[in-house]
C-alpha cells in the first residue's frame, strides 16, 4: 500500500479505518484495481515513473460525511484531493497534483435538490452530471435548458469550478458566472454557505449572488480552499426558436471588421451566444505546406495579397463567423437581419442562413443535429470529432489542450495564430488540432491548441517541453491561459507575476489562513501549502 | 485634536507628519472645518453624542502614495477608512464605522486611464465620478454609454464596491458584475492586480474576469480587505433606439402572472433592463387610510375582492410594470411585440407605449427627459424627487434606506409589502417612501423603504429602532438586505447566521490574514479586526 507523502503509515491506517466507519467499508478504496480508476487517462507522463498516483480514495454520501472525513484528514495532516466526477480529461481528470494524495470522490453526492421552474434555477450536488440534469429536466417536463460543455458526462459543479464554458447564451455559457450560491466544507470540517445561503431560510439563495458583505465564491474556483458540496445554477428558459447563420469574408484583412462588428453585436446584446470563427483558408493550409508557410508571414502586405489571390482562385472564403440566435421567432429574425446589415459593410461578405428551429424538437430532430451542445443537449460526440481531426500518424491515447485568452480583435486573431504557428514550426511540432478563436467568455477569444498523448514517453516529453515553451511565448505577448492540465499549473501560474508575484503571495496568505495544515489539493492552480512551497 | 482610538498621540503626530511628506502638506487635514466635510450628511445620530467623527483625513494623488500611507498606518496601527468620493449618502457617506478613524480620501485619484472603444471598456481610478466619465466620453465623441445610479455625482468604483446598481441593461446595471479587473493596495502596502492584471503586459485585463487560479475580486467589495486603486468596467455600446412601455393589470391577483411573465422575459433575455413595478392602487392608499388598512389583510380573499372593486370603481390600474428595450429599432419592436403577446394572457391587461427614441439625442431632448438614468445620463434630480415624495411633515435632513432582497414572484411582492406594512403600522411609523419592487439585479427584486432623518434626536432614535426591527422581521421571512447604512452593518450581518455564523468566521479568518493589524475600515459590513471583535 502507498502512504501519502509526509504521513506516518500508522496514522494513515488509522485515518482509513475512521473513514470506513464514516463513509462505509465499501467506499474507501486502497486496492490497485480501484485506484487505477483515479489515474489521469490522458496523463502526459504515460508510461513514466513520474505519473501521478493515488494512495487511496474515499467516496462519502453526504456533506456531513465530507465534514467528518475532512476533520480526520486534518488531524492526521493527510493530503486530500476532492473531485466531483473527475471527467475533466485533458485537464488532469481525477488524478491529484501531489502524487500520493487521497482522492475525495464526490460522485455519490449526486442529488438534484431543487429545480425552480418559475425563477429558472437549480440547486445540486457535485456528483450531478450534465446528462443527469438534462434527463431529470426532460423526464419532469421542465421548460428549462441547461448549457453543457463539449463532453456531457462531467459534473456541473466540477466544470464550473474549473471555469469551463459552453455554447448557448450568456450568462449560462460561462459556467462559473451562471452559478448562484455555494455550500462549502472547509479544511477544518466547518460548513459555510455563501451569498444569501448564509441567511437561514433565505428565499433567494439561488437568485441573488452577493448576499451581504464580501463575496467569497470566487475563492473556491480554480483553487484548493474548500470542498464545494452544493451549488446553484441559473438555467435558460427554453427559447421559442433557434437560428444559426454563417458570415463569410473574402480577404485576409477582413478579419478586422468581421471581428469588430461581431464584438459590437455581442457587447450590445444583439447577439448573446458564443461566436465560432472559422477559416476555410487555414483549413486548406493544413493540407498544403506552402500555404501554411505563407501564414507565418502575414505581417507582410505582399503575403496577405498572395493569400487573398489563393482564396479567390480556389473560391475559398477566407474567414467565417458562425452566429447563433435564440429567442422568439420575430426577435431572432430581427436580430439576424440587423446583423446582416452591420456585416454588409464588408465588401464581398456572404451569408448562409440555417434552418430556423422551433422548440421543442422531437427526439429524432435532436438526434439528427450535428451540434447538439448548441441547443443544450449533452453528448459525447466530441471524442470522435477529436480523433477524426488529428493529423498525428501515431495512435493517440488522449490529448492536452493549450488555451490562451486573446482580445476580441482581428489583429489579435492574426497575431496569435502567426506567433504560435511560428513557434510550433520552430519546434517542428504538429498539434492534434488548433482551433480558430471561440468566444467562450463574453469579451475574449480562446484558442485551443491540442497535443496528442501517445505511448512513447520520448514524444510526450517533447510535447511537455513545447507546452511549457508556448506558455512563456504567449505570456510575452500578453496572453495567459484560462485553465490548464494539472502538470502545467505551476508553469501557468508563474507567468501571472505582476509585482514580483504579489497575487500569488495573496493566494498563499489566504491558503495558510483557510487551510493551515495545507491538506487540500496541494499544488492546484499553482497554490502550494506552506510546507511544500518552493523557495 | 482627536486621536484615533487605541493610538498613542505621539505616534499619531508622527504618522501625520510622515503622511504630509508623502501626500503633500495641504492634503492632510486635521482642522475641524475640513474634517466636518467627512461627517455623514445623513447621519441617523444627528445632534447626538454618538455621531461618528473623524480624526484626520489624507488625500493621496497616486496608488504609490496610497501604498506609502498604508505602510505608515500599519506601522503605527492607525485605523484607516478609505473612501472613493464619499457620496453614498443614505449608506454612511464619507464617515467611517469606527469613530475616530482616519479617512483615506481617494478623490485625487481621478484619472480615466483608458477608454477602449472597440472592446467597450474603461479603466479608471476611484475618484472618477459618473459625471466625469460621462463628460469624458461625450467630449471625445465616444459611442459608449455608461450605466449610472440615481445621483450621478458618486464614484464608479465606490458604487461598484458597495454593490450599487443602475437602470440600463445587464450586466452593466449591476455595477459590480460589470467590473473587470482590479488594482488593490493591501493593508501592508503591497499592490496586487487581479484577473489578467497579474500577467505583466496582459492584453485582456479589462476583458477577461477570471485570470488563472482563484478570483479574489469579490473579497474587496462590501468589506475591509484592501484599498482599490484601479478598476475596469465594461461599457454598453450606444444602442440605436430605446422604447419604454408600461403594462397595466386590473386586479390584485394579477401580480402573480404579471411577475411570472416579466421574470420569464428577463431570464430568457428578451428583456434585459431592470423592471420597475408600480401600483396606482397602493399610491391611492397613501392618501386613504381605509384603503391602506385593507392592504394589511391581502391574505384574505374577501379583502382582495374589495380592493379589486375599489380599483374598478376608481378606474385605477392595480399594478403597472415599466419595461425598457434598448437596441436596433426592429429588434426593440419585435421584443416589445413578443412581450405584449405574453402579457395578453392576463384578462384586462393594458399597454402604454412610449415614444421610440433614436440615438444620439440632442442636448435638448436629453434635458427634456423625465428619467435620464434610463439612458445612462447622470444627474441629481433624485434629490428633488425624494423631497417631493416625503409624507413626513417634519423637514427632512436626509434619509436612510432599508432595502431587502425578495424573490421575483408576485407572491413575494404581496407578502413583503403586507409584512413590512403591518410592522410599520404596529410601530406607528410612516416612512418617507416605500417603493414597489425594482429588479436592480438580474433575478431578484429590491424594495426600498426610506426613513427621514430629522433634527429631533428622539425621532431619529425611534427610526433606528424601527430599522433594526425591520432587519429582524425581514430575516424571519427569508429576506436579507443587499446593502445598508454603516450604523446598521452589524445588525444586518448578524442575520446572515447560518451554522452559527460560519460565514462571518470565514470573513474574520480572511480579515486576520490579509490585514493582521486590523487597520482597514474596522466594522465595515460587520467585519471587525480581532482586537475590536465582540465576544
Amino acid at each position: 500500500m502507498i502512504t501519502p507523502p509526509g504521513v506516518d503509515p500508522e496514522a494513515f491506517e488509522s485515518a482509513l479505518s475512521e473513514w470506513r466507519s464514516i463513509a462505509g467499508e465499501q467506499w474507501v478504496f486502497t486496492d490497485a484495481e480501484n485506484l487505477d480508476l483515479y489515474r489521469d487517462a490522458y496523463t502526459p507522463f504515460r508510461n513514466e515513473e513520474t505519473e501521478i498516483i493515488v494512495a487511496a480514495a474515499v467516496a462519502p454520501d453526504t456533506a456531513g460525511q465530507v465534514q467528518a472525513i475532512m476533520r480526520v484528514a486534518n488531524r492526521h495532516k493527510i493530503p486530500i484531493y476532492p473531485i466531483s466526477t473527475g471527467r475533466n480529461l485533458a485537464y488532469g481528470g481525477s488524478a491529484p497534483v501531489l502524487s500520493g494524495s487521497v482522492v475525495l470522490d464526490l460522485k455519490r453526492l449526486n442529488r438534484i435538490i431543487e429545480v425552480n421552474e418559475r425563477n429558472a434555477y437549480v440547486l445540486l450536488e457535485p456528483g450531478v452530471s450534465y446528462f443527469d440534469l438534462y434527463r431529470h429536466l426532460r423526464d419532469n417536463g421542465s421548460k428549462l435548458w441547461i448549457d453543457c460543455p463539449d463532453p456531457g458526462w462531467g459534473s456541473l459543479i466540477g466544470n464550473s469550478l474549473d471555469h469551463g464554458a459552453g455554447y448557448t447564451v450568456a450568462p449560462h455559457r460561462d459556467h462559473f458566472d451562471s452559478h448562484c450560491g455555494m455550500e462549502i466544507v472547509l479544511a477544518n470540517g466547518e460548513i459555510v454557505r455563501t451569498g444569501m445561503g448564509a441567511l437561514p431560510g433565505a428565499e433567494t439563495w439561488q437568485q441573488f449572488k452577493y448576499g451581504f458583505g464580501p463575496t467569497v465564491d470566487g475563492l473556491f474556483a480554480q483553487s484548493n480552499f474548500g470542498v464545494v458540496t452544493k451549488m446553484g445554477f441559473w438555467l435558460f428558459p427554453a427559447p421559442e426558436s433557434f437560428l444559426e447563420a454563417v458570415v463569410t469574408a473574402a480577404r485576409h484583412d477582413d478579419i478586422i471588421p468581421l471581428v469588430d462588428i461581431t464584438a459590437r453585436l455581442t457587447h450590445s446584446g444583439v447577439m448573446n451566444s458564443n461566436i465560432l470563427l472559422g477559416s476555410p483558408m487555414r483549413d486548406a493550409a493544413l493540407r498544403d505546406p506552402d500555404l501554411r508557410e505563407l501564414f507565418l508571414h502575414t505581417d507582410q502586405a505582399e503575403v496577405r495579397r498572395k493569400l487573398d489571390d489563393y482564396a479567390g482562385s480556389h473560391k475559398l472564403a477566407f474567414w467565417t463567423s458562425r452566429l447563433k440566435f435564440y429567442g422568439p421567432e420575430k426577435v431572432v429574425k430581427a436580430q439576424w437581419e440587423h446583423a446582416r446589415e452591420r456585416y454588409s459593410g464588408i465588401p464581398g461578405v456572404g451569408f448562409q442562413e440555417g434552418e430556423l428551429l422551433r422548440f421543442p424538437l422531437t427526439e429524432e430532430q435532436i438526434a439528427g443535429m450535428r451540434d447538439q451542445v448548441a441547443i443544450g443537449v449533452p453528448n459525447l460526440s466530441i471524442f470522435s470529432a477529436i480523433s477524426r481531426s488529428t493529423f498525428n500518424p501515431t495512435p493517440t491515447m488522449g490529448h492536452i489542450g493549450f488555451s490562451p485568452v486573446i482580445p476580441m480583435t482581428g489583429e489579435a486573431v492574426i497575431e496569435s495564430h502567426r506567433v504560435i504557428g511560428q513557434e510550433l514550426a520552430d519546434m517542428d511540432t504538429t498539434p492534434a488540432f488548433m482551433t480558430m478563436p471561440i468566444s467562450y467568455h463574453s469579451r475574449t477569444f480562446i484558442i485551443l491548441i491540442a497535443f496528442s498523448i501517445v505511448e512513447d514517453p520520448a514524444i510526450n516529453r517533447k510535447t511537455r517541453e513545447v507546452f511549457r515553451r508556448l506558455i512563456k511565448v504567449a505570456a510575452e505577448h500578453g496572453w495567459g491561459e484560462y485553465r490548464t492540465h494539472t502538470a502545467f499549473m505551476d508553469d501557468c501560474a508563474a507567468v501571472y507575476s505582476y509585482n514580483d508575484h504579489s497575487l500569488r503571495r495573496l493566494h498563499e496568505t489566504l491558503k495558510d489562513a483557510i487551510d493551515p495544515n495545507g491538506i487540500l489539493s496541494a499544488g492546484r492552480y499553482g497554490i502550494w501549502p506552506r510546507h511544500l512551497r518552493k523557495k
